[in-house]
């Protein structure tokens, strides 16, 4: 029921506190995001084509629990709550690879809009392809 | 009781929808709280080399309202809730210079650790500073 | 004969080693032109409107002379060699604001393209723009 | 006699101009570099504490040939020159990961210092590890 994505801290990742910058821990969440939609079929280049439709960003919030490191291995474990008409709210985990500690818990609101900015309903192939990826995870 | 940090987007801060990426806002913010502590006397190196005490994000929270776009001029308006024992809440409005149409509302939770990451009580010249500072803005 | 432009090192900037991230020069040398374009008055996202052209950095080499570091007071020098038909380079040194002591040197060559990513001949108010600052400069 | 490391394009990593910020190539170029330092055993955070050294980038150059853009899967391509007493010089190029077209040439010098900031003799271990990793490339 969930989507697993690993990753690597690099130095530019970091910062002089010499643990992860708290803002890139949503980059990581939004690489996370991309490749499940990815995965079930969905580029967001293609869709944007296609549907005249992108996700935006709408909210978020952000736990931070215990700091990642320089050359930590993390791995972003995501879920989708109920999708509603025009939006779509992520639940991620940001965790240790290894020993599965959580570093951060993050849930992101997106919502699907068209050129005029305007909340447009999530097409249905989308909303498909995202219930058939949780009843079937990898 | 607020105080107002300016800033100007550039290439960097934007993405390939054409608006600022969203967890730039958080760095933004950081910015404007580094700018205040600054203000009223408080440089963070300085203080982790005097109090062995520094801060780290705890919580944070963003909504986004409205896109800002590349040569955007904005403003980071801060304010912070009463201050506890060793976190900080602050409000932070980020806002179209011109306009004061606001692209985003933060709350960020910052709580002040030692070198052993444990938290610790904020001093208090760091506290009677902001309060200080809140009580004859600039 | 040159443009100066003041910056301030964040958290954000720096990486683990305690350094300001040595990409991170990059951002500031591009700022540092954007400002100074729009102080002769070539705001770029207008000049992409008005002419249908914009630039992009063809080629960089940066020289990395000591590091800055958190909270460091920043100051990017640039000027510009002869101008071609469509290529301007920048040279900017990153230099510590009080001591003037070199952190980085950079040069920059950005080149003038049209939609199909063809170069294109500089148009002659931005060249005439920047020959005049170079002469008067603030 | 290469090290190949792949990649795909973000949001995080484009601009409004619709393609890839051009500093975020040596973002790139330091993820493969660390990869391949990984893969032949040397993990910098272990050499750091072990030898009591690490490396600095003291110089760079890019050249920009074709903009990569969202969504795009890359592959940095790396070697190294032979090898000096205190520095390591790489020459990495960012290619297209299917159509192998070239997005950017990088040459990146990095130097061994320990903690006065003065250069070093890269260990042995090093030395030989890169050596063989040239030999018997993966």
């Amino acid at each position: 029921m969930t989507h697993h994505f690993p990753l690597r801290i690099y130095y530019e990742d970091t910062d002089a506190g010499g643990v992860v910058y708290h803002s890139n821990y949503l980059n990581f969440a939004e690489r996370a995001r991309t490749e499940w939609l990815r995965e079930i079929g969905i580029d967001q280049s293609d869709f944007r084509e296609k549907h005249g439709l992108f996700f935006v960003v709408r909210h978020c919030e952000v736990n931070y629990l215990s700091p990642a490191r320089l050359d930590d291995k993390l791995e972003v474990i995501s879920s989708v709550e109920p999708i509603g008409n025009s939006r779509i709210t992520f639940v991620q985990n940001i965790v240790d690879f290894d020993s599965k500690s959580v570093r951060a818990t993050i849930s992101v609101t997106v919502v699907c809009i068209n050129h005029h900015l305007k909340p447009c309903r999530i097409p249905n192939d989308l909303r498909e392809a995202l219930h058939s990826s949780l009843s079937n995870p990898k």
